[in-house]
């Protein structure tokens, strides 16, 4: 070894050998330490053992690597010299407190040890040397305990329990009423115990109880909750955790101490307001654990104003050096204030908006407050002037907002606050008992309603006025109309792509899929759950945070939008230059979807329309069936007026935005009854016998229905389907016109894979919308375009691009074809080839976020051949992906001119698509004015780049990404 | 007009204006016609009119163009100066025959009008000046019949019936025998008649007769039979017919006169000899109508030696001018030879090989012979040479045979030869009677055996000797027993990729799907065909090459192949450098591949072995159904010795040559029982329960298949199952080599989308297969490679290549997902596709010949990019395109080392190969001892050159191909 390794950094005494920046080597919270140490603040000293060294531990099998003995030891001579304590001493002993830390916060690691160096020789030193016998055999206790359970992996209420009782014989309410003497005893009591238990008696060096500690942290890193934590939350790329090592300070020596986490902002509704809580002559635990109600800061302020002043003037201090709010634990120890820890606070969604809007207007002290505090010391003077001016830029502001904060600004949520306040800490029994099961959430938010097994039901009892939760097997184009009126929906099968999960994310429909444990019985309107029975009308309640379904009718609260989201939403549409629209397929959506900035429709799918009335149904079922072109026109007759009518409220709605109407799409047997009543229904309805309709439904069958007779196949093969559509929507523009308003229909070819198809299917169009208009006598400008969703329509996308006036991307069927990987089926084996445990084959699920990799080889094909074949084409994309912010920050970069996403992800994708320009290096041109003008000028440049691209794009993606 | 259109191209008397390679313009016949004349054959003088005049006719909207009527007026003025007879003339008539031509000979279109020109005065005329009135009568009398059928379109039977009628009252039997007068009573009827019918009199007008005729001769290019005709046999790029008009010349003038045809060749069996007939007074139609019995050429040789000889000089001539077999008219006027027609002839696969042979090594005639019809002035001097030299190089003769000559080769075929015996005439009646419809002719050839309905039956029927035809709805996996042994298989739904055809087309084996008048019900093991009850065991014979079915025991002929063909291959071999490897699943097939000429095995599918025996199906279902990897690990160890017996055999079998075996690739519910009974013998087996059973089908089902659960995906989820397949292989390999013999095995991983699961599979692969080789203490050098199937791994295939020894494209599910395009699904609409008359958006079924336009991008990025990652990486196909000549001359093209087909498209293959470097300009080295070291070098040019093609690949394709 050339140069030892350090895994030690030092801190404390004004100057630390950390930085802020060394998150990935000391973790969060020694990193904070460090910082605040270096910056000036009141830190206890202490060192933290890097990540490596807990790397380097697992590498060699549990054992410390070479050096770290030495280095831990050569700290504490320093901690001991500095502080003139002894570690394990008999007089004046050095105590520690030990912490896990890694760059990200971990649910499931041990957290922490206090008091470590306290032995019975040196718990009675310390009885004398503060005078405070109760103190020190209290603090002593708490180690037992601390160490016991934590390092040791006791069962927690084994050593409480003992506490418990003797409270009970001595009748005492409070830990701080029992005496010394019986904190003594309780003690050697622990203690004995703790020998019979784990074999060894308790150890009584300092040196062993650290090693201890230490092992049991990095031991902590691989334990089972903390391990499924991060593959859940997806957190790679880490080595191991840090472990912070620091002097020990007591908020519990008397009523002089105190111990208080808090947060430099109000982290519910985000409130300019320094929010947190202090508990007297406590320790931290003591504040979490919430034994004794804490106090609120005010009650600082007025019981201890110094140490307050001292506590404003970090957290301005600390906001400013962070830009970001911070949550901060603190102790007092006899009248000096220590900080313990400092990090970016967690926050709800509202409380985001509010806070990066807050931090980009205003200062965090007036001048007058930061005078008088440097005046008091408390505030350097080099903070002076940065405190009084907002921290943020507006795009900085930008960038501390997040798709998952604005995708759960819109959601409904279990009212946590009403259910603490009924069953108090009882919560999460009550929780649990009533919990039916866990399923896949596939959409957030939640939902409570009474459990309805079908979907006529469903829209039988909502119309009665009961909300309902749609419970399914799997759920089909029949049910959406009972999925429309439901408050959730919630299914046994299929994955966060399944029909309900797509369906329901276009609405924001709190939905749970695959919910395994459901054993449901449609026809008797029931199901059973692990034996036990739910029927129809029972409440259900579905927590789409975590997938849980309870059997149990749970408080919900509703997010009101706060004012700073439109503010931001408005910094973000300035900044970004991609066009985002949504997908919307009735009116009602694309009234919502304006509502969410959306600027067109880029995906309106006409088929759901023949869903939603039996006549519409019945409708669509004769076209179906009809044996030859006469009934099939007939059929398609009586639907004209239906498809009319829902564009006229589109294009309404939508107010002279652009419309991209794609023609229907899915193979026709899609749409044919399914159970004998609607095959009876139908058979009433046409005349066509039960047995013709049911040869048709087996006629119509298909192996691999997906890469079957559907999209612009069947207007290949009944161009009279096309020709009712196509009448329907200039029918319906003429209208619009009529009434003095603006349309721009686009009219969107589906699943086009040869250059000649589309051209026979775009003249046809032509040929019926520009009789249409020549009829009616008006001039209504529309395009006709394609998708692009089948390789070789990317491949052969010059040639198509010679018949098309736009493109969009279908990325979902792009996905599944380029990848051969059935959306419906994928559930069996492709998470083991997200989940980096497992093969790990793919960063993300394909379907949820674009495969760059290789599907974007295709887009970037078909963007850069399109564009070489007609310059300045118009590209977007309208698949799931549109929504998804990686994926938006891609179409921004290979060059689309707009996404399109469900409603409720509008925001989402716009905020992607500005941070998408940021990243560029921020906004070329922030006027908004200027905007249209840019953006010809940028669609050239882009179509001349993305052809670069895709020439060079193999040596390119090798250079760039990293898989 | 600047330029006025020649319309009409004059032959005859030593010299014509067309040239024999001008039939695009004149049609066959008018471009023979014209060759002979400008050889100095004698032909009797005429002209011919462009098919540029018919497609002028039908864009006019049946008019002729401005020109034509003069420029064949003045064509009949020069007829009738150089003969001295005149058009329509009371003296001396110029008489004359007007036959269609297009380029391709076409069934549907108007034949021929003879004798055209005669009129009551002009008959008269004949009759004096010939001195033969009932000559006279009976060329006039058949005049009338023709025109009025053929150019009036009256039915055949209505003036042949009269005739019929006349002969009975007279009393006589053959046309000649009616004397003159009879005959001219028989003309005054049918003009009569005509009239009464078509509502104005006969034309006595010549002029009019003629425009009539040549307006006929138009109309028929448009008829529907011929129309059909050119779809059923993919003939585009014609624009119309021709129109020959040519001087009368009488073969039923007398005894010294007569008609003949022959050909120049023997067309049955292609042996060297003159094969022909001719009828003694009488017109060329009465030879095909075969009213007498003909006599064979050497009866003319007998009695009128000069004609013979003047023929055996024609026939010198024409085969050395044509370098191809001809098929000849001619006719003798009172001694005189006038040649009618050449073209060059049809003629059986047997013969095909046959004469390019011969042609190659055997001269036309002696020299001694030569010098005899030199002598007699039969043959010009300048022919002596070339005549006794062989006519074709042996380049020249491979280019002579086809891929469906090789195709027809094979198949046994309905013996019409035998069925003539025993029917005579009736031959046609007989078979409409019995033919109980129509399907797709997936597999040419034919099939006789007692109808049987599922599998099993035909298994045991087979087994106790019976000669069996399976027919099915549809053919599944589980069938494949029952297919093996039957003699045909014929399915109800389908198209030429179902199941039933491709498995079929493996074997070799008779296969008529999508006959969709069976209506089969397999419980009572019986069939209803349009109300006719077809019950188990009734004999049907199925006629691949049309795909008729026959309720009926027809006699078949079995082909044996001559000798010329494996001389003629060999010669293919010396040329090709592309290889040729098979499709094979067992020895047997891999012993049938190897006297195909194959070279290895391309694709050993391990998953048909699992359906051969009852043993198999179950342990391979117990695999399936169970629900650990431990029980999965157990009924995998049960199928470990079969697929170690199967691979040993298969090696044994190819004796040192490469096998590449797939691992498994379907599905695992294909594997799984389907009826009740399947599934209790398998819980009977397992002593897992039936619902378990039917859970797990369920369990397994799919949306999309195609796209699922499959492919290397299994391995993924389950490796053992990978572990298992890589054992059997090197096992039986390790036991070969026991055994003394050499052993190649290539391991084939399918359905890779992504390098890095590849890269997972090939380590496996490897650990499993250098363990078993330490084991047995051998060095077997193996490869590890896969398949590019899916888009996404032809775009990646850099990195792929980085893991793979061998690329394999499987164009098959390549079509399937560049496409989108469900192969099992596309028969409902692909057919529209293709049709030229319907969308005709693709030339071909992608299916069947490699859609190079699109799906081809994706096969030059992957060995261009393959390549780049792996100079010489070694490349093959193994999709059912491997087979289909365009194909395989592609894959020549873009550099493949090898292409992989059933065992019976092997020959095919390698004619196309050879086809393909003929293409490029020859053989560079024709000698195959230089041909290996040859192949190394031109695979690094190739690799190269792939790389250019596909950057530059789209302007390469719009440049080159034409679609």
């Amino acid at each position: 070894m050339a140069k030892a390794t350090k895994w030690v950094y030092f801190f404390g005494f004004g100057k630390a050998e950390g930085k802020a920046h060394q998150k990935m080597l000391l973790g969060g919270k020694g990193a904070g330490l460090a910082e605040m140490t270096n910056i000036g603040l009141p830190v206890p000293a202490g060192f933290t053992i890097t990540t490596e060294a807990c790397d380097a531990f697992y590498r060699s099998g549990s054992h410390w690597p070479t050096g770290l003995d030495k280095q831990i030891r050569e700290a504490i001579s320093k901690l001991e010299k500095k502080s003139r304590k002894k570690f394990g001493d008999d007089k004046n002993p050095l105590l520690l407190s030990v912490r896990s830390g890694a760059a990200s916060s971990m649910p499931g690691m041990m957290e922490t040890v206090l008091n470590l160096g306290l032995t019975d020789v040196s718990t009675e030193a310390l009885a004398r040397k503060t005078n405070n016998p109760r103190f020190a055999y209290d603090s002593y206790r708490r180690f037992i305990q601390m160490y016991s359970t934590v390092v040791c992996g006791m069962h927690k209420d084994v050593l409480e329990s003992k506490l418990h009782a003797l409270k009970e014989r001595l009748g005492l309410r409070l830990d701080v009423e029992i005496p010394a003497e019986e904190l003594k005893r309780l003690c050697a009591e622990f203690k004995e115990f703790f020998e019979q238990d784990q074999g060894f008696p308790f150890p009584e060096n300092a040196y062993e109880q650290l090693k201890g500690a230490i092992n049991a942290v990095f031991n902590s890193w691989n334990a089972p909750k903390a391990v499924t934590y991060r593959r859940v939350e997806k957190i790679t790329g880490l080595i191991g955790t840090a472990v912070n090592v620091q002097q020990m300070v007591f908020g519990n020596m008397g009523d002089d101490s105190g111990s208080g986490v808090c947060f430099t902002r109000n982290p519910s509704d985000g409130s300019n307001e320094y929010y947190g809580e202090v508990l007297f002559n406590a320790q931290g635990e003591d504040v979490v654990a919430g034994i004794r109600n804490p106090l609120h800061l005010d009650e600082l302020k007025r019981l201890m104003p110094d140490i307050y002043d001292q506590l404003l003037a970090v957290r301005a201090i600390l906001e400013t050096h962070y830009k970001d709010m911070q949550d901060l634990e603190f102790t007092i120890e006899q009248g000096t204030l220590y900080m313990l820890q400092t990090r970016n606070g967690k926050r709800s969604p509202r409380a985001v908006f509010k806070i990066a809007y807050d931090q980009a207007t205003l200062p965090m002290l007036t001048k007058k407050e930061a005078a008088r505090l440097v005046a008091k010391r408390y505030l350097p003077l080099r903070y002076s002037a940065v405190v009084t001016k907002p921290v943020l830029t507006k795009e900085e502001a930008i960038e501390r907002v997040n798709a998952k904060d604005i995708e759960r600004l819109f959601y409904p949520e279990i009212d946590t606050e009403a259910l603490d306040e009924a069953h108090g800490e009882g919560v999460e029994r009550f929780l649990n008992d009533h919990r039916l099961g866990m399923g896949i959430n596939a959409v957030p938010g939640a939902a409570v309603g009474r459990a309805v097994f079908d979907a006529e039901r469903a829209e039988e009892r909502a119309a009665a006025g009961d909300k309902v939760v749609l419970i399914r097997r799997e759920t089909s184009p029949d049910d959406v109309g009972g999925m429309s009126v439901a408050q959730g929906i919630l299914t046994a099968t299929g994955g966060k792509t399944s029909h309900a999960a797509v369906v329901a994310r276009g609405w924001g429909k709190c939905c749970i899929v695959g919910c395994e444990a459901l054993d449901i019985n449609e026809q008797s309107h029931q199901m059973k759950v692990n034996g036990q029975i739910i029927k129809e009308g029972d409440y259900v309640s579905l927590d789409g945070s975590d997938g849980s379904v309870y059997l149990a009718e749970l408080p919900l609260t509703l997010p009101e939008l706060p004012n700073e989201y439109y503010k931001i939403m408005k910094w973000v549409d300035e900044v970004r230059t991609l066009g985002v629209r949504t997908n919307a397929d009735t009116p009602a959506d694309a009234a919502k979807a304006i509502e969410m900035g959306a600027e067109g429709i880029g995906l309106c799918r006409t088929e759901h329309m023949f869903f939603e009335t039996e006549a519409r149904r019945l409708a669509i079922q004769e076209m179906i069936v009809a044996d030859r072109e006469e009934t099939r026109r007939k059929a398609l007759d009586k639907l004209l007026p239906y498809q009319r009518d829902d564009f006229f409220g589109i294009f309404e709605a939508m107010n002279g935005r652009p419309v991209t109407i794609r023609l229907v799409d899915p193979p026709l047997h899609e749409f044919l009854p399914k159970t004998p009543e609607q095959v009876q229904r139908l058979s009433q309805a046409t005349g066509v016998s039960k047995e013709a309709i049911e040869h048709r439904s087996e006629q119509l069958h298909e192996a691999n229905p997906m890469l079957g007779h559907r999209g612009c196949r069947l207007a290949i093969t009944y161009p009279e389907i096309l020709e009712m559509q196509v009448r329907a929507i200039l029918e319906a523009a003429v209208a619009v016109r009529a009434k003095g308003k603006k349309v721009k229909p686009e009219i969107m070819i589906p699943l086009v894979m040869d250059p000649k198809e589309l051209r026979i299917l775009e003249q046809k169009t032509r040929e019926v919308a520009d009789s249409i208009l020549k009829e009616a006598g008006v001039k209504i400008p529309y395009l006709v375009g394609t998708m692009i969703e089948i390789p070789r329509a990317a491949l052969l996308a010059d040639r198509i691009a010679e018949a098309a006036d736009f493109f969009s991307f279908g990325t979902n069927d792009l996905t599944q074809t380029a990848m051969g990987l059935s959306r419906d089926d994928a559930g069996r084996f492709l998470p083991d080839y997200v989940d980096a445990d497992k093969a790990g084959i793919f960063p993300d699920d394909p379907f949820q976020a674009l495969d760059q990799t290789g599907v974007g080889l295709l887009v970037e094909m078909g963007i850069a051949k399109g564009r070489q074949a007609r310059p300045g084409l118009k590209i977007g994309i309208c698949g799931e992906h549109g929504g998804d912010p990686d994926s938006v920050v891609y179409c921004h970069q290979v060059g689309m001119d707009y996404v399109s996403c469900s409603p409720y992800r509008v925001p989402i994708a716009r905020l992607a698509a500005a941070k998408a320009v940021m990243a560029e290096g921020g906004p070329k041109k922030p006027s908004a004015a200027k905007k249209v003008a840019g953006k010809a000028r940028s669609a050239a440049k882009k179509a001349s780049k993305a052809v670069k691209k895709s020439t060079t794009s193999t040596k390119k993606k090798a250079r760039t990404k990293k898989r």
